[in-house]
């Protein structure tokens, strides 16, 4: 039986951690949630599944559950609030496992927590690894933690790269769907409307990451993500372009195998595979293979995409760059959806904050969370 | 160093496997040499890789060698003949890896001779698993030795395990490339010559797997062996064609993943792994990923491909069935060839020897060895 601290819970990837958790009782329990703003759906959740302790973003909301709780006639949960709180779940000392899946760097610091804790994470946040990889896989490394991904590419190249050893790696293959406008005219990228990009062919997904993948910095970000997480150089990593999205990612070997992982396009597979790891219990989740009839697979145009060129250049120099590809890109998104920069806006500005980023390694997550603050400033600064 | 024996060493496998080991000489050395009747290839490979021992069909033939290697001043290389010599290659004490891979029942007696020496074996013969692949097993677990398979289905299969447990393995999806038939209006079928059926659109191989290619009997008695190989039900194993044999094979797991397994079709590939494994050493054996531009798959038609529906049905029933499905294809294909029958009087052939073949299990070799002769019987009677 594994005691789960779900940070995030209440996002998509924290309710379908949930529904795991609902299908397979004798696995998991539920010994932690950590959400932010919906009271509502963390009362339900509190309600269904009575955590140890459950932490919400303000000492206000914090409140209100609490009152909610005890309204209700519910005890025995302890009710916390902001990163403290959030810590506190990561930490618990009676969690067996966490799973980071607060959206941005606002996780960071209960996910480095978790893993200074002795626990293994399953990791949903890819923002935590681009903007602090080097500190928490060498924290991990340190602990003997095992960081599990999930997402559907690096969970396909977690289980790849089971069929050899790390020096045999000659790459790793991320498919991308190519987002809405893999087959745009180039001379129509300018006037890109944000409901255009907000439409994603694929996968139904958060607003950001659904801009992120029509430009592919979401991309770009899994590049640097991979490079953390499996310790290999970002030529090392190629992304081909997969419209069906049925290959979730590859690994070459030197002697010439290629390895591939395909199943549906359901974030569940992974979080169970993470979960469950070194287990594969068995699901519903099947993909039809009998029903498989034909995969395409193409080149990514990098002049089409120019933020996944800047990713790449970012994973080369690491630390601030990393942390500032990120941060301009969210500030850059934003500025897009509120029509105040064009769709070709987000890579220029991301290139200007890049050349004005130094290049420094950062080496606690207080640095880290200042790099991003200081690029989010140049972003914003920029846009101003 | 790994000292190997190779039997069938002057085929086309045996000779991939040679220059392997001129690419890798740091690592293979070769001790034995079992080949048939190509005394001149024979005396070239004594002349290029000194072995211990060289084994020759008939006495003639190895008189004929041995003299050949006096004559040129050549000491040291016990030549010697038939089934006794090609035991005494694959149990020679100073050889570490044994490739078999004589085609059909030839090399039976020494694989499994090999096997109860204590001896891993590359098994490219798929004949040895179908016939005896029970006593084969049963011996390879209680000796310990690995079996690994060199085609590149069961060994990509092989690969796709190594992610996973053997209970949570959910079937075996074994990719064909459907042969030149898989598009033939049915109403054809019955006027198919042996030159159409001779050219395949993939690999370039012997006569009668070309020819078994086209049948996809070549698939079914592929089933039988993943059966045998990886202790699965003939449910559990599944066919595809995929036209590009470009994935070689797949695995699915009960969870819901399924691993893929791509490379370039040259079985060099599949020789390297089985003798390197569990290391993969670096290759020039590249499969250019970024041309890869689309894969099709699709489920065969058992009407177009009866042989398929026979091979599913003797995976079953298993011991006297699966030897007699095999040995009755090898005379039906020869009639085929001969213009004695038609392209559909092989399955029919096939399927009229199985309802005549008694569900009996052999115990020993020598009783597999008398089953296929029986059906060999039962089918040259049917023919004549």
């Amino acid at each position: 039986m594994k005691r789960l601290a779900i940070l995030g819970s209440t996002g998509s990837i924290g309710q379908s951690t949930l529904s795991i958790v609902e299908q397979f009782p004798e696995r998991y329990q539920v010994a932690a949630l950590a959400a932010g703003r919906n009271v509502d759906e963390a009362f339900a959740q509190a309600v269904r599944w009575k955590p140890r302790i459950l932490s919400l973003a303000t000492p206000a909301l914090a409140g209100e559950l609490a009152n909610r709780l005890h309204q209700a006639g519910i005890t025995g949960i302890e009710v916390t609030h902001g990163t403290e709180g959030t810590i506190a779940c990561s930490t618990l000392p009676e969690a067996d496992f966490v799973v980071s899946a607060i959206v941005g760097v606002a996780g960071l610091e209960a996910t480095h927590a978790a893993i200074l804790a002795g626990k293994p994470v399953g990791l949903a946040n890819k923002e935590c690894m681009v903007a602090a990889g080097e500190i928490l896989t060498a924290a991990a490394r340190t602990r003997n933690v095992p960081i599990l991904p999930i997402d559907s590419e690096h969970n396909a190249v977690h289980q790849c790269l089971r069929v050899g050893a790390h020096n045999e790696v000659k790459c790793i293959w991320l498919t991308a769907s190519g987002g809405p406008f893999r087959q745009l005219p180039l001379d129509q990228f300018a006037s890109i409307t944000p409901e255009q990009a907000l439409k994603h062919p694929t996968w139904v997904m958060g607003r950001r990451i659904t801009i992120d993948s029509a430009t592919m910095l979401n991309k770009g970000l899994e590049v640097i993500e991979a490079c953390r997480l499996f310790d290999v150089t970002p030529a090392q990593v190629r992304v081909t372009i997969h419209p069906q999205s049925t290959v979730h990612s590859m690994v070459e070997y030197v002697d010439g195998s290629i390895l591939a992982q395909i199943s549906i396009t359901d974030m569940r597979l992974p979080i169970l595979y993470a979960l469950a790891w070194p287990e594969r219990p068995k699901s519903s989740l099947t993909f039809d293979l009998a029903g498989l009839r034909h995969l395409e697979f193409e080149e990514p145009d990098f002049q089409r995409f120019p933020c996944l060129r800047l990713a790449f250049e970012a994973a080369e120099k690491g630390g601030a760059h990393s942390i500032a590809l990120n941060a301009a890109d969210e500030v850059a998104v934003g500025a897009f959806l509120e029509r105040r920069i064009s769709f070709m806006g987000i890579p220029g500005t991301i290139e200007k904050v890049l050349a004005a980023t130094p290049e420094v390694h950062p080496a606690t997550i207080a640095e880290v969370l200042a790099c991003d603050r200081e690029a989010r400033e140049r972003a914003r600064a920029l846009l101003a």
